[in-house]
């Protein structure tokens, strides 16, 4: 616990002396090739890193992970990362770990400050957050070999299954999908899409899960292009794309799910509008807007996802953590089933039907009182 | 930037050699009491720390400073920690320092955490968030001459000017002051308080200033007691409050001050069930959710908060920080003033009233549609 793999463990694991352990890191041409390969078998199946290892034994510290924190966006959904922070922070230190931040403003930036860490020896491994297409960061650390897990997946890429790239992610597509099941059986089949603009790997994933339960339900695709509206992440932004939805869509929907809480509030905001807070509405992140106001929502259990980075990051095969696999057995990559939190009924609907709390029970006190 | 003092800067302030610095530090006894006292005068006048500075001559690294960070809350308050942390990390990483996170379920869990992260000389200075009365942890730093400052004041002490413990706070009691003026400005004479319970400096700060400006105002002492409730610092204990506030202290008041944005969100849901979604609430912290619905907020001005831990931390004297100094010219303690921001209607008002938008400004193109 609290620390990566040592040069101790890949030479016991290989059956050769820490010195050949070396020359196979630093003069491969001197070792056997048949010890050789047995070495970098013995370093992939560890997840063994030398420059973490050099740092290590410098210092005798307790393993360091690296996490960027970007300056403050004044967004609703943006919270999830700040959670799944808390949630690294807490798991980490009951590993003896420790979590460093930096800042970075783009992905270039962040390799930047990650060479930077490097150089300083200050940061062991690191968890790279906001994956997108043609991520610049994940080549870079292969090639230097710095220990890395991504919370996300490698969005683009051929071989999400690359067991060298280690990543934990939360299940969008099944999140959406069983959000709008549930509102397929509870409202309805005109069951609405509010996304974001295409080209993010995550809200692409989440539309899908929505395609995959509309079509199931047996929704013509003729249907669906007048159920569907995508604006950028912010309630006034949702506002207008939802009253383009009822103009151009044939009114309003009988449920929508939004790819954000953020999203989900500018529906519940026009729906109030006119007249209907009862329509049934699920967000994504189960953030506090969503408990607060009674919002239905997908939680991502970044409990969940902070456990599973730590233990690939530590090559830790046995595993408490609920998910399934990625692709059958795959003991490199974590996808977590998120959780669809139902709540009865918005609290801007007027208090006699509003029964929901902020923990999602159905506080009745309020009612008898 | 990104040192902490020297003790090359502690001999050239005191104009001895390094030596004499620390034989000050490790055998004052050998050193002349005049020498000594003018030593232990630059040790002070620069904040410089020999725990701090041993670690860094040790390993060359720039300094890093330790923060708590604790399991997730659920609430929507809870994310002004999360804001100052964002803005620390972005001012440190500007300075060259790096932060470092833990984690402790208490007062007494934290000087543990503490206590290891000096022994493994991981950690060169602490920023101490949620201070309280009878805080142990501020005693036990000060006896190890651990570098560190407190972001809250520290609540129950004779004398808050002591320049061994350095703060920085944000003064609520103005802020509370502010946004109740504007109420009676705007609204009427019976402006009501909702707050916390008795016990928190920060909340007893803020009621503080809505009393003062209703002292002010003219209103008489006699009819405060029906304007004010607390409730813990949850929508659904918020709503009961101020429910019983209207039932007990004579109706509806014309305008509500809460300590917390998330007590304002009750207060305007039980008004918006009761038909006044237009009563005028100011909340606190202007969170996001806040933001999204219209309310009005104090700003809390975190990003000054995090500017001004880290100069007096570095001991630095000027400032680009617009505060009004703790005492006359105190340098080792600033009071930042917060921002009252004014958002004309809530969200919930029917839409023909609602004009605020995210940004607080009046977007009116929602109502050209």
């Amino acid at each position: 616990m609290g620390q990566l793999p040592t040069v101790e463990d890949v030479a016991r694991v290989a059956q050769v002396s820490r010195q050949t352990v070396s020359n196979v890191l630093n003069t491969p041409d001197i070792v056997r090739p048949e010890t050789r390969d047995r070495v970098r078998a013995a370093i992939d199946q560890l997840g063994y890193r030398p420059h973490a290892s050099a740092r290590r034994l410098r210092t005798q510290k307790s393993s360091t992970i690296g996490v960027r924190l970007d300056p403050l966006q004044n967004g609703i959904s943006g919270g999830v990362l700040d959670r799944f922070l808390h949630a690294l922070t807490e798991q980490a230190d009951a590993r003896n770990m420790r979590i460093l931040l930096y800042t970075a403003p783009d992905h270039e930036g962040e390799i930047e400050q990650i060479r930077r860490l490097l150089d300083g020896a200050d940061v062991d491994a690191f968890v790279l957050t906001a994956t997108s297409y043609d991520d610049p960061r994940t080549d870079w650390l292969l090639e230097r070999r710095v220990p890395f897990v991504t919370f996300g997946r490698p969005w683009g890429v051929d071989d999400m299954s690359d067991p060298k790239h280690l990543w934990v992610d939360v299940d969008g597509f099944s999140g959406a999908r069983e959000a709008t099941e549930h509102l397929l059986r509870r409202a309805g089949r005109r069951v609405a899409f509010l996304g974001w603009p295409h080209g993010s790997g995550t809200g692409d994933d989440r539309r899908r899960g929505w395609l995959a339960a509309m079509g199931d339900a047996g929704v013509p695709e003729a249907e669906l292009a007048g159920l569907e509206e995508a604006a950028e992440d912010r309630v006034v932004e949702a506002r207008k794309a939802v009253e383009r939805l009822i103009q151009t869509g044939g009114g309003l929907p009988d449920a929508l799910v939004a790819a954000s809480d953020t999203l989900a509030l500018g529906a519940l905001m026009v729906a109030s509008g006119i007249g209907r807070p009862d329509l049934p509405i699920v967000g994504f992140d189960n953030t506090p807007i969503a408990q607060a106001l009674g919002i239905s929502s997908v939680e991502q259990r970044v409990d969940q996802v902070a456990e599973g980075a730590l233990q690939l990051l530590m090559g830790e095969t046995g595993s408490s953590v609920v998910t399934h696999d990625f692709g059958s057995g795959d003991p490199k990559h974590r996808l977590i089933t998120p959780k669809l939190v139902v709540r009865r009924s918005s609290h801007l609907a007027p208090a006699e039907e509003a029964g929901g709390t902020e923990s999602g029970n159905h506080n009745r006190k309020d009612k008898q009182r």
